[in-house]
């Protein structure tokens, strides 16, 4: 390791602001060079990782997301806490700009010497963008912010990303959820350990009722009754009023203890790492088949064959295939 | 093509049992000659598929498969169909044997001419197992059966693999389902576009209940009300006293005529025979990264310090990718 990097690793590790964001800038490179400097970074920050309590926040637009964070954040800097914000933000990868990652969105929160706020990297697929935010986790950690939140919308595949790389995923719902059925989405339910009705004071009724509604489909599909298991909670709060963010905290610690004594926590953390490892894997090899020359001049035509059934999508598969290994 | 397999090809077009037989053992052979044969044999009955009613029907063991197959089987004969029973097994890829594939299970349907049954692959991956299902339910289709049904067990990811490769995925649940809510898997009920409960006679009460707790589950996970949409669907049966057969196909032709004029149906054919192809290229790309000897050799150390913290999972994907590549 270089000089420069050496104390750029320092840096970080004595919580610098500058060196942070210096990291994560060269781990957001993709520059060949920044990216085996950017390994040489991350393994030797590698011990220092792993200590804080990483946090899922997923919910659409409007649900009240920057509000929450910003109340949580505070509150948990006031019991002594730091609190590092990331985001995995779909939309940034396609327009550049960022639906989340506006800083001046938590005002309070952003000053403060205890927090970090990063954007979402506002480039690559949605894999890139997870990949630059789990990097940016472990810089986070190593600089000795314990609670770190990862915040993305309820669109697209970027809340499975986010439940990945988290010990706990909290989905935020309105109130009205409970009569609009269509507001809770496939799949997503599936992902949530904990369920926030936001805004609750605004109509107290439908609170209740989205409670109800949500609580009974969890228990459907939930394995509940498992010694030991996680059931999956549903409380009401108003971050805007700071309501329910004490509560929040306390169902937080409960699942944390809950899962470490159950030996489940460790067990997350591991298969998440080899996930991780795979997907990379599995992303690069991908793409070096899709940029082949000779696959990549085929595919067009090969696709449309297939969609139209012209060729069996197993002879396709091989013949691609074929091409990609110059046979 | 070969003399004898354009004989194999014009034996499939006629329906002939033993060159049905010998085609789908011939796509089932892992020799590459055999499969060079087999894509061209598939390629050669391309035309001739695509025309039957593709329906994947799951539920755990002591559910009824056999019994609501065989009288399903024997109904739609009886109205001038033929059908073709396959199976995704896969325990048997494990033990070598198979829970499904016993022909006796059958013993009416079996015999008849109209009816073509071939049990589960008996080797490989579940990957694998899929692809050979999915290759055979192209030969009976060009042998000229007109409804495939293809059965699994609810174990497992096999039936996320049979909901791909079908136009329709039926779960058969037991009466008690609705007070033993944890029968209820999670993911597999959002697979579903029908739910059968079977064996409804033996506890009429129960199946009721079954049926409101299943049907608001339903409810709650899907789009419902979206115009041209299908509404997964809950109906009780008892198919060893053939009660419950005809609302069934009611229900199986309302829901292809349904998506067949919102051209649903269409589309999801197109998007499972181009994910079928991309399937089988990653399943290829992947099996040759971990045979490619120095990752090999390096794998087992890698994975075990990915999963205790020694190495962050991005510099070990690098690390293993460099090996691959020759670097």
């Amino acid at each position: 390791m270089s000089p420069a990097d050496l104390a750029l690793t320092s840096g970080v590790r004595r919580g610098e602001r500058r060196a942070i964001a210096k990291a994560i800038t060269l781990l957001e490179s993709t520059r060949p060079d920044h990216r085996e400097r950017a390994d040489g970074l991350l393994n030797a920050l590698l011990a220092e990782t792993g200590k804080a309590l990483r946090i899922g926040i997923s919910g659409v637009p409007g649900v009240g997301k920057s509000t929450f964070i910003e109340a949580l954040g505070l509150d948990l800097i006031a019991k002594g806490h730091r609190v590092a914000v990331l985001t995995v933000d779909p939309s940034s990868t396609i327009s550049g700009g960022s639906i989340l990652g506006d800083k001046t969105r938590m005002e309070k929160l952003s000053v403060h010497d205890a927090a970090y706020i990063r954007p979402s990297p506002s480039s690559g697929t949605l894999g890139g963008v997870a990949e630059k935010t789990r990097e940016a986790m472990l810089v986070c950690e190593a600089a000795g912010y314990d609670v770190v939140i990862v915040e993305t919308v309820g669109v697209g595949q970027s809340e499975t990303a986010v439940a990945n790389m988290t010990d706990m995923f909290v989905l935020l719902q309105l109130p009205n959820a409970g009569d609009d059925l269509q507001a809770i989405k496939k799949g997503v339910m599936e992902l949530a350990d904990l369920v926030v009705i936001n805004k609750a004071d605004i109509d107290p009724d439908a609170a209740m009722r989205a409670q109800a509604t949500i609580t009974s489909a969890l228990r459907v599909f939930s394995f509940h009754g498992k010694a030991g298991h996680w059931t999956p909670q549903v409380m009401q709060m108003s971050a805007l009023k700071s309501q329910g963010i004490d509560e929040f905290w306390q169902r937080v610690t409960q699942f944390k203890d809950q899962r470490q004594s159950s030996g489940e926590f460790e067990a997350r953390r591991k298969s998440q790492a080899l996930s991780w490892m795979w997907d990379l894997i599995h992303a690069r090899l991908q793409s070096d088949f899709k940029r082949h020359p000779s696959v990549h001049d085929a595919l067009p035509h090969t696709l449309r064959d297939v969609a139209d059934a012209r060729i069996a999508p197993s002879a396709a598969a091989r013949a691609l295939l074929d091409l990609f290994e110059n046979r």
